[in-house]
């Protein structure tokens, strides 16, 4: 049995843990285990590949937004360029990453699936390796639910969908968050006929209710949306596929020559089965943790997607600092997890940091939030740029923080920055105001919306008359 | 003589003087002043109608870095149709604060120059009006500079630009400051032929060194830059306008249907004879005020471009709320430029806050100083849009206050808003790296830059490398 400073199983987060580790202490043996291409789902099949995809409906958006304006005739995307663009990027950075570690002699890189076989030891590659400290960054996979005939038609999931050589000319999107709205935004936008189908009665559901709206607005020019539809079957007829989804007003049939299958995501446990290692899931099998990020088993951490919390690359990087401080330098740092902003990258663009309303009124009450609103329309550069969308920031009324922020319309991931910052300096909402906002910048609309809280009642009066 | 609580000489950012004092106390009687269109320069002819005019040219800078993934065919722009919405909102705007002045019983509203006659009194529309409180938000004006044959030949100005009906087929811009560039860089995207002269070695002189060079570089694409050039004399000849102009490698002449004059604005003092009233001006004729923004007589303040500091709409608003405070709440509030943030909407986009390196090295010398940088192109998003620019932060060593930041690049001026407000809580620079950013959005670029401190040397050998 080899016997390790630590092992880190995943290389996506989980490197920034080994480099660290060996920068501290440049003699430390590791052991670093990943059964898929180097660098983690981020890179290799999730955030990045699909922000080099879509990064022309940006373009196209906005345009489209001025075509008032602009004499321009859009024929489409050169999608064999895009995918090839993608595929280089992402292969060489996976390859750097991979040459790193083979070439590093204090590191064993095991490129092969590894299971727990008790609580500190692992089994990879035919081998037993043991180490006191484990970091288990083992990331999720897609969920492919169970639909009659799903599996005998074929589909594409956000993992094949990055090996595609022609766009293809429909395609049928079963699922409404992120991943479902930025892909489906990117191919309605570049010619593609795209069906989208929701379960829930609206998309993008873990969204203010008037983002999912604005969103749902805006790409209905391009895209066919069903909410509240629930696909039961898939057929294969010739070169297409069918799709029977069933809504409240009866059946739908859809045809598309591509199926995306885009419902979420769940955890590699079965394949490392931390249970033979003593340590603790939930009913879905992520990892459970405490606030240190340690499992029930001391020296073994979980961070990503393996612990089931934030599934976003920028989480899991900060856990992994958090993990590697608890682990070597007995920190005792509690991973904050209260001013993590997020993104949707479809367009409008979708950025959002804290609670929504319905958890900030939840957590507060009614009467002691605030809440402020404003159009990007109403700034200099949206009116220029024909911007639609607005911001929506959520204040804790007694303590003055801001609690939530909502953000609809370009440049919404930029946007929100400050406000996440502000709220992880812990610093009261007027520090938004008194910060001078370039005039006519788009950042105005940021301080605007912290400048106009009124009550939740004033809100939704306002918004029902405003949008 | 009519006597009133407040004059307000201005109807830009010295509105919210009149606004907040009939809030506070209604009865107030106030005397507005404003011989121009009502709203002040920003809205009238400045950064309002040129963020209208010049929005497309984003669209079209963003196409052209994406032009190897879409698919689009770019004829030019409907300028007609551009320059009638910016008329329309303009216009629409102006009256709609004309209207508010002319409506309010306790406001008399004079349209009309005015001039001090004594330390507290004017002479405006051959009335004397007097009061201890006088609020000074005249503004400024274009300046044109001697050269001979211009006046004859005629010119554009960033005003009379403003009533152009067609673009013309060529621009040569006297002038490379934020002006020249914002309207070089639409009028060249936007199909006219364009050659920007400035007098000093670089364009965008005010900004940092590599800012110019990034502009200059990816302008030139579009646009003719003679930099170190002096215009010494214009001649009409037939339809055309000849600009002669002498560089260090000899003279050059250049041919353009119309010439666009931008080389900085001059004080109002001549029309407002400050002098008169006692109130000291510097030697070019800007206000002279002390930290509360009071003139050198008791209860006169002077707000905006009248005071010569800094000439943004931004500064404004807050210096009249300044001023304000410390006229009627004895509020004894300082001034604090420390933390204002500008921007130049050409493409690459450019905004920065505090100071250059050069003024940080000057304040706390090269020892005391670190600089750190990142590209565009390192992040995600900025892979996708293929975005050039970067993000460079000067951080002063021992109180760890970020002192300067100068973004270059797509949404720099939303970017950049995070470091102002960052600055403005007089917060360290790890408040920019504790807070988490989204990944992959272009925000990363600033949190990745004050990640990557360096020595002022080690920076200079870094960027002659990489840039």
């Amino acid at each position: 049995m080899s016997k390790y400073d630590a092992i880190v199983i995943g290389t996506g987060s989980g490197m920034i843990i080994a480099e660290r580790l060996l920068r501290d202490n440049p003699d430390s043996r590791i052991a670093v285990i990943d059964k898929d291409m180097a660098g983690g789902i981020c890179l290799t099949k999730g955030c990045i590949p699909s922000k080099l995809i879509i990064s022309p409906a940006e373009v196209l958006y906005d345009l489209e937004n001025l075509s008032e304006f602009i004499d321009a005739e859009v024929k489409g995307v050169y999608f064999r360029k895009i995918m090839e663009r993608m595929r280089n990027k992402v292969d060489s950075e996976s390859e750097m990453i991979e040459r790193s570690l083979k070439e590093l002699d204090r590191m064993d890189y095991f490129k092969a699936p590894a299971k727990f076989i008790s609580p500190h030891t692992l089994e990879v590659d035919g081998k037993e390796i043991r180490s006191e400290k484990i970091f288990i960054g083992s990331g999720s996979r897609l969920m492919v639910p169970k639909i009659d005939g799903l599996r005998n038609s074929g589909y594409l999931t956000s993992d094949s969908l990055l090996y595609l050589e022609d766009m293809p000319e429909s395609l049928v999107i079963i699922g409404g968050g992120y991943i479902a709205l930025e892909y489906g935004d990117f191919f309605a936008r570049a010619g593609c006929d795209v069906v989208i189908i929701e379960m829930l009665p609206r998309i993008l559901s873990n969204e203010e209710p008037e983002i999912s709206r604005l969103v749902h607005q805006e790409l209905s020019r391009h895209a066919e949306i069903l909410t509240s539809h629930r696909v039961v079957r898939v057929e294969e007829k010739g070169e297409k596929k069918t799709v029977h989804a069933k809504g409240d007003a009866g059946k739908k049939v859809i045809e598309g020559e591509e199926i995306l299958v885009a419902v979420g995501r769940v955890p590699n446990s079965d394949v490392l089965q931390p249970e033979k290692g003593g340590i603790e899931t939930d009913e879905r099998g992520w990892i459970k943790v405490n606030d240190y990020l340690e499992t029930n088993v001391k020296g073994v951490y979980a961070i990503g997607d393996a612990n089931g919390k934030y599934m976003f690359r920028h989480v899991a990087n900060r856990e992994a600092v958090v993990a590697y401080m608890n682990a070597f330098h007995n920190a005792e740092v509690r991973m904050n997890y209260s001013a993590i902003p997020h993104a949707v990258f479809c367009h409008p663009e979708v950025a959002s940091v804290g609670l929504r309303e319905d958890q900030a009124i939840g957590k507060y009450g009614r009467e002691n939030i605030l809440i402020g609103f404003e159009e990007m329309k109403s700034t200099g550069k949206g009116q220029g740029l024909n911007a639609k969308g607005f911001a929506k920031i959520i204040v804790h009324k007694e303590s003055e923080r801001v609690v939530g922020a909502h953000i609809a319309g370009k440049s919404a991931s930029i946007l929100i920055q400050e406000v996440a910052t502000v709220m992880s300096l812990n610093a009261p909402f007027h520090a938004i105001l008194h910060a001078i906002h370039i005039h006519p910048a788009l950042s105005e609309v940021v301080s605007w919306a912290c400048g106009n809280l009124m009550s939740v009642d004033d809100y939704h009066k306002m918004i029902e008359r405003e949008l």
